[in-house]
């Protein structure tokens, strides 16, 4: 629970009062009313080595919209409506100004969506050098389903907005002093997308690409083959061809970046036209096949011929 | 939800599995069955700056008590029992064994108190120094009391075990690169004894002393000064006249250090005795009292004959 002490703890903590009351939830004298009673999801992530660039450049409402973003995503895969957040800042040191910018633009997109802040943290690190903002996100699951990509399905790729949130070890170590505008685009929020397609049409398996990037699918496959072709719309931005020019191997770009695709839906065959019509808000596009096999992920690379596999 | 791709994340997994089946909750399938329906309190905090010299001296064991600790204190202070944690681990780098070390030990003191592990994330941080092991408790609260100082109440103070997680940036400073064993103990679980003694007595009010250490109080004194005596029993550890003697003053002592005492308890004068009779896994004593007054606290200097007022 968030407690007061200081002035502006109290612009603070008028700010989150204004989550706690919700569809799902209701919070008063610190405690958490629930008006559901589905079974639930809990996860939790926040923004790693990127925080670093956010903090240089104080753009604190995209380290918050990535923040969310990567535990919204998640919550999209796992068929879960997030009610409630709990989260915990990290700052190399007490800037007021920054903590109330997080925060006023956390309960914003959480008012947004009915996500009570429910609890929540500031840590004051020496020994970070630049901000992190971790969470806690609590779901419910009306209908809990595993996600397993089918033989026979299609893949249908969302587009990213850029690195988002992973690889950021890599860019340090590549990019080392040097800044580019890429570093602090915020991770696209597939949530609102996701769930609205769950409810219209029958999803097999769903796929975040975050850390691992497509290694990450291999989960999913029970024994299928997953084929990435190149020949779709999703093109990977420049940003990507500097990172391959800088000598990143094939296996490697698709190991640690997204390439340009964010989000992966499979989905049978007949639906691929429908989904890619109702899907107004990113760029689309079939990407792949699943086909059987034996639980591997072949990636034809958009950066040269070759093929990648994983 | 964990994933399990890699094979030491196995381990891992199957560690926080032996934590999904309690009196409280069932996980299966990533999602969390609740067998209760009570109100919720939810928490977060972690061990800070303290984490450089947890990461340095490879003291997990501790480091994982030093923020269960931070939260089990708050859920007692907030008569809260927890049934779940959601762990966010911050490391300068891929150490699996470390990892594993975390996990083993945080499994094993959720499992002596039937806290289910539900969600958790490792983060690989290129800019950070230590660890940091964030957690989210949550916890349900069946008889939900504010605390409150009441004018005439006794206030029970319980020995730390030292420094506890807060003040680490004085300490930093202080020692700079000097190492004391004091700097890695970790922090007393009090919610064990708590949660026994708010079934056997009435607490009126409590405060774990961290952040911000005796200033807190003034947050529960409605009006009332609360004094602090200095001829108690909890005197301070060594390493507290340590840290005084680097021209720390009393004023600062009492604001960033518990200086060995780190939880208050306010109750009726008439229950003193029955109250430290039943406490024998730590050293108490009756540390001072609340009085009609101005919403101040009064400290009685250990460390010298002066009066630090807040």
């Amino acid at each position: 629970m968030y407690d007061a002490t200081k002035p502006y703890k109290k612009e603070v903590l008028n700010l989150i009062k204004e989550t706690w009351n919700t569809p799902y939830v209701n919070v008063k004298n610190n405690v958490v009313e629930k008006k559901f009673s589905f079974n639930e999801y809990h996860h939790s992530d926040g923004i790693g080595t990127k925080g670093i660039y956010h903090w240089a450049k104080k753009s604190f409402r995209n380290a918050v919209i990535d923040s969310l973003a990567m535990n919204l995503n998640d919550l999209a895969v796992n068929r879960a409506v997030p009610y409630a957040v709990v989260d915990h800042l990290f700052m190399p040191e007490d800037d007021n100004k920054a903590i109330l910018d997080i925060i006023r633009n956390l309960s914003f997109e959480c008012k947004k969506r009915n996500i009570a802040i429910t609890g929540g943290e500031t840590s004051i690190h020496d020994n970070i050098k630049g901000i992190d903002i971790s969470m806690a996100m609590l779901g419910f699951v009306e209908k809990p389903k595993l996600n397993k990509f089918l033989t026979g399905d299609a893949l249908i790729g969302i587009e990213s907005n850029g690195l988002h949130s992973n690889g950021f070890t890599k860019i340090a170590e590549l990019f080392g002093r040097e800044f580019r505008n890429e570093f602090i685009e915020p991770t696209n929020v597939y949530y609102d997308l996701i769930n609205r397609l769950n409810k219209k049409f029958i999803i097999h398996g769903m796929m975040h690409i975050t850390g691992g990037a497509f290694t990450k699918l291999k989960d999913s496959l029970q024994g299928n083959d997953a084929v990435i072709f190149n020949n779709h719309k999703l093109k990977p931005r420049e940003i990507f061809f500097d990172i391959y020019k800088r000598k990143v191997n094939d296996e490697d770009m698709y190991k640690i970046f997204n390439c340009g695709i964010g989000f992966i839906l499979s989905v049978s065959k007949s639906d691929v036209h429908d989904i890619l019509d109702e899907i107004k808000e990113f760029k689309a596009d079939e990407i792949g096949e699943v086909k059987h096999g034996n639980g591997n992920v072949i990636v034809h690379s958009m950066f040269s011929r070759k093929k990648v596999e994983f």
